[in-house]
């Protein structure tokens, strides 16, 4: 498959994981029965909350794993595709294009998701996390400090990618990485919402915290830093301790 | 398998879509401990929010694609019957038949619902989406406007094709694909509840419409035109970019 | 397979549906965060809700599927042995010892349910469904009345029937029968619970109904009638419309 | 594969265990839509509940059981190793360095989540369950006596084995195990944290009592007792009932 089309399916792909995510969290999570999406109505809570948007997250990768996965391996998220590269299955040459192509899908995603937003009346950028940008400190949606942000950021993304790795290992069974993969994201978000609104996925950061204003762009440093190094740092133990002696031809192809 | 097997299997498969989608955003949405479906009650939340009406709607799909998929391919909707068709999986001929049971389907299920419903004290057809109807503007569950309504439901449908032609690929992994194309509505009913109670399927539109008055009525266009062109241009694009360069008979036989 | 070891097997996984199913509802149902189950209390709900309710029952029929699904079928359910027996997929002669080893499951499991809820200060057998049994009227939680009741669970078996029996069909992909099946069961309760607090299945209506009183008790027939009809009509639909002209002996046994 | 990487395995996916399932309860349970954990807010309950926390427990099952099934099978629970020891599929000699593994990920997945959780302002170890500990009587979230507590445990843990034996067997369908066990373990908590916060593990019942005070400590007892009893007699109750006349060396190694 040409890198150009590869390309076009992963921009299509992060796309759906933040317009999706990120977008259930928007439009859905706190949506009461009188219409209204303000945390003090007394109305019966309809919104998807906190499980909803979790599962959101992980079946926007679950869906494109199924759907885009013999295209491009699916990853959807630069901190993947370093850690697919760290562990040997996954080219150098192809880290920029990839990346770049998930911004852009990112961002393109977060965009629409504020033009659909703002046609409800009385629309606007308020909360600690608008967009469901990322945050820590001040704008950790339950005020964890920077160092508990971090830690959460950079051992979930570890424990991401070994499930990844784990997954898509040639002696697992065939066919099932998706559901383990989407899932996985699920129950990282599950997790950690209210610490850093879940990110694991320096694409999905940059994305919404481009149209939410200078202060939480400035934390989004965090959110390329933590889950790179994490992916990195699992890619390198699960190739050193885990994996065959030699790794064939079609399993780089297979990676999800 | 003769096209009236077919039809038979798209009646009963929409019927079941719209009977469990519509039934449990009915009957079971906001349901609470006191046994009423009173928004304001103040017991315990027991109803199964949004989340469980986008269970519900995925879950009608997945499972009927599991038992009919390979009588009739499960489409359940005319978008999907439209997007098959503008990707080369789905002859023209058949489209009307298909279409027009679908169609059936939903309607007896709507009728079917509304006789249950109706069989609680004091039912009635009020607040602004009776019967689980689709709409926007004043009849948007959360108040949005008519772009970001028309916007939603055509990215929606759009991805809705693009999870199915990718699942549905011969180079995707056998069997999975009622899970990714199931979840995937559930999926996109988490995100867009609130937005037009979700359609992405005229025929799904219509069915509740038609018991809910002419007010409702009235704004079925949108849910016919919006997924229809949305899964349209989807299927031009899969079939442009994506596509092997020739795709086999096994494959238009194998779409679910 | 000799029939005592298959009995066995429909007893444990009929006592795991009961157990599990009723077992959610009654002692996580309605959860707060100050430890109670009383439904006025303001603190959080922590409770599974309806939504986590369904998600129990289907997961007792999706893991026994698939722990002893390959010993006896996994029917778990007096109304899916009629309906495969209509099918003609499952011998009439062994009706009798799989009705009388699921109703043994169910009563043990629903005693042995109550002797642990019994063990929480000021337990007591109260409201409209105590032990989650079924009802219709003044039983039906959401009060329904007899008609919406009994035409729900004519539906509603009917279209589980059609799952399985499709789900199981050797055209349908192999293995994902119990994830059809046992989501198929979520997606039932997601849609009923409010109407009958959900039986399609009679041995998992007497086995509570035993423990609650009179009043409970001489509401059963019903489950015991529309289930049961709704299935043997699904039955004979689905062979005559959708089987292949000859089911071989193979299918037979794989029948979940 | 040498018992070393095994144990490297069986130390991570406990990890995962405990730092996904008692994190989501501590993290994300009673999130309120004012970034509260407080249980008295009426701000919008965003958080999880126990819905959300047993689908988080199950999923780091289900997510481990693809990553590492096939390099140590995933057992991520003294009682699980026992139970498939008692089964005869899990050789004695290596239930030693297998506990001894999982208790160790259990105690550092603790320690790293009071870490994480530690960085909330206010934070501190209170309620009835601090660490998401499991407890009875006093300790028991909704105040279950010891008696209900044991046989809660005893049962459920029986019945988890017979879900590991009975998937795992070689006639169930192959690959799907880590869904049936992980959905099994989801399953099992949707029906007991009210009462024992659920365990059915000793190693996740060890590794928060440790950092939780001397009183959750000295209850430990009970959730080493049951769970490994309960798994026994299951492991004993499967092969003396269903297993195969003989067991063969692919079983042994593909238990998951």
């Amino acid at each position: 498959m040409p890198i150009v089309k590869r390309c076009i399916a992963e921009c299509i792909g992060t796309f759906w994981l933040v317009f999706g995510g990120c977008g259930s969290a928007v439009l859905a999570a706190a949506y009461t029965a009188d219409g209204s999406n303000i945390a003090e109505s007394t109305a019966f809570p309809l919104g998807i909350g906190l499980v909803g948007v979790s599962l959101a997250f992980g079946l926007t990768v679950m869906t494109m794993a199924y759907a885009i996965g013999h295209i491009s391996g699916c990853h959807l998220n630069p901190a993947v595709s370093f850690g697919l590269w760290a562990a040997k299955r996954f080219p150098g040459s192809d880290l920029l294009p990839y990346i770049v192509s998930q911004v852009v899908g990112a961002i393109v995603a977060s965009g629409l998701l504020y033009l659909i937003a703002s046609g409800q009346e009385g629309f606007a950028l308020v909360g600690s996390n608008p967009l469901a940008t990322n945050g820590f400190g001040a704008h950790s949606p339950g005020g964890y400090n920077l160092v508990s942000c971090l830690i959460a950021e950079l051992v979930l993304t570890f424990m991401f990618l070994t499930i990844i790795l784990g997954a898509t290992d040639r002696r697992a069974p065939a066919g099932f990485a998706p559901i383990a993969i989407g899932l996985g994201l699920t129950l990282i978000h599950l997790i950690s919402i209210p610490v850093t609104n879940t990110s694991v996925n320096p694409a999905r950061s940059l994305g919404p915290a481009i149209f939410a204003g200078a202060e939480l762009f400035s934390q989004v440093w965090l959110f390329w830093l933590a889950p790179i190094v994490g992916a990195v740092l699992a890619g390198l133990a699960y190739s050193a301790v885990f994996d065959e002696s030699s790794i064939g031809e079609r399993q780089v192809e297979e990676t999800i």
